[in-house]
């Protein structure tokens, strides 16, 4: 599966949230990661999260695709793909 | 067709970007749009994203699916959909 993960997280959990979505996929925009995830692991990403985050202040959304040949991505201005870089 | 469009805009840009967005998509998250649009309409949003982003400073990402039943979605947390409020 391919995935992106896009969070609005208050400041004080922010870094830690980041933490984790960076041991699974790359970031590509402050608040948003991408890429390759088996359904495993997304379960123990989604769970992590689940964990640090506080519902009734945090959200984070999945988009998750079978295959990333289904999804078309145009990009302007600046374009970085953090791999794993905090 | 269907999309999720996420940006990392500067402070003095955001709220025109997000105004642009507004008028062909719902805003789920601080920096991320999505919804329904087609191709005549992507070609005017993005061309009216192109005048007003200075492209070494802001980023925005296109992420483009044929249908909406291609993509799972899960939430975490607060879920808002900004049915055209900015």
């Amino acid at each position: 599966m391919w995935i992106v993960l896009t969070y609005d997280i208050n400041e004080k959990r922010v870094n830690s949230i980041r933490k984790i979505c960076a041991l699974y996929l790359i970031r590509v925009q402050n608040s948003v990661f991408l890429g390759e995830i088996g359904w495993a692991n997304l379960r123990i990403l989604r769970d992590k999260l689940k964990d640090k985050i506080i519902e009734s202040e945090d959200s984070i959304q999945f988009f998750i695709l079978r295959d990333e040949k289904l999804v078309r991505r145009i990009k302007l201005g600046v374009s970085y793909e953090f791999s794993n870089i905090i």
